[in-house]
């Protein structure tokens, strides 16, 4: 297990994020090769110098030159490929990944992983409205936050590769969770306010407000634009801590609903002085603009 | 009933909005005065030169010399001022104001008005989370959308200086809705929305996340910052329409809810399909940059 200035990475998935996995890497002097079942993904990538190489097929002899190799393909890509061809992988190989949820993952690809290679599970927090890899950039990654989220399967020295590359990717802070947490923490912050995005958007066709929105309106449902495919998947693989994270909305929101009902200002007032403080401690970290 | 050049404009209520209309007309060449209780607001306005003259007191002769009265102040304090103060103003006025309900504000203050003095209800749909006339700046009304909301009550002369009124302050877009369509596009685009944030950030104590989080979170809670004095009359004044609203967009989230509980992928991803559909009108609309 190493990672250092010599390290060979390979990226499955040259999507967004991998393909901006690939460029942050490549900038930084890393030689980094690529597999996507799109072959314009590759040649797109080929042709900015984003990777050195590239195979729309997985290839033994190619996917065994690799030290690093990241996953930025849908969790059941990712659990496929290491069932499949995990054999491919050379020995001593670090494999991370960039999935949005951590728990039905990251257990499940350590368990079927051979023991000499060491997966450590990772949740860069950034993102775009738009995919493919000729959207990559790592200016993404500046001011975002990249999560290790290892178990005890995991060594100190594949945690340590772990955040450097996070490092090296350009992320401007490197934590840790365990993949509880990190469930917790995606399920209230991610897919929670994504079906709130959603829902108001389904909600009514509103196509004809479009004139008369505020930015309040066009700021809860920027997110409402949503890779159908990818985001399903994720919403189900984290399934119960979604709904509990709902259910923790919803009763928050009846609440305030129960206060207009019955005229209760002082606790609508109460509430919003919460929210108020609350939301403050956001702008700080985030160093927001007044 | 008349707006030209030569109006004079009394500004009653000198905070962000108030103070952004004094700082545009003053800026256009009208002559723009200002009532408010607060000294330091007025001697601010005046040292920027944002008004011309401003009183902290409601003075028969002063307010008999404007031709167009804008109210700028929260919904109860404008119908107490309409009751005390309204004979004051000069024969053939144009009142307006910027309050963000309209059906319980426009046929009350209509009611209670002089026959020789027009009311015309608007709703410049602008603002920020900071309040005060510091903040004043007319950018805020660029891109933006003015809202008439005249009932037939209305003279023809009386709308169309009000819709100039809100061309010369810098919108990009005038409507004319009467006051219950209004209250349903505002109780579903801002007042639903800001509950929803408020709730969100009310429903667990969420700060020890601030490191974790991307910008859906901060996207969905940036109005969760809130004046609660100003909110709070505001949802009760729009109590129906908004528990309507409320109501509506549960309905939906329940839905979502379900079909995540019972792992149903494909109605998740078919209410994923409208909404990133109807979405994307909002951002033509917008021309938001990809």
């Amino acid at each position: 297990m190493k990672f250092d200035e010599n390290s060979k990475i390979l990226i499955v998935g040259l999507g967004l994020i991998g393909g901006t996995y690939a460029r942050a890497l490549t900038e930084k002097g890393y030689e980094v090769g690529a597999i996507d079942v799109d072959e314009k993904a590759i040649e797109y990538a080929l042709s900015k110098g984003w990777i050195k190489s590239g195979q729309t097929q997985v290839d033994k002899d190619y996917v065994g030159k690799f030290d690093v190799i990241v996953f930025a393909v849908y969790p059941h890509v990712f659990i496929d490929w290491i069932e499949k061809y995990q054999s491919f992988i050379k020995d001593g190989a670090l494999v991370t990944d960039v999935t949005g949820v951590k728990g039905s993952v990251v257990y499940m690809v350590q368990k079927l992983l051979r023991s000499d290679v060491e997966f450590v599970g990772a949740h860069p927090m950034a993102g775009r409205e738009v995919s493919g890899v000729e959207h990559a950039n790592p200016a993404i990654f500046k001011g975002a936050n990249y999560i290790v989220v290892p178990t005890d399967k995991n060594t100190s020295e594949g945690i340590e590769a772990c955040k450097a590359l996070g490092k090296e990717l350009g992320f401007a802070k490197i934590s840790v969770l365990t993949p509880e947490q990190h469930d917790e923490m995606a399920g209230f912050l991610s897919h929670l306010t994504h079906c709130i995005a959603v829902s108001l958007m389904v909600c009514k066709d509103s196509t004809h407000l479009a004139s008369y929105t505020g930015d309040s309106f066009r700021d809860l449902t920027r997110i409402a634009k949503i890779n159908d495919d990818m985001w399903s998947e994720l919403f189900l693989l984290n399934k119960d801590e979604l709904i509990a994270q709902m259910n923790l909305f919803e009763e928050h929101f009846d609440a305030l609903k129960k206060c207009i009902e019955t005229d209760d200002r002082d606790s609508i007032r109460e509430m919003m002085r919460i929210s108020t403080a609350r939301r403050r401690v956001f702008d700080k970290d985030a160093k927001e603009k007044q």
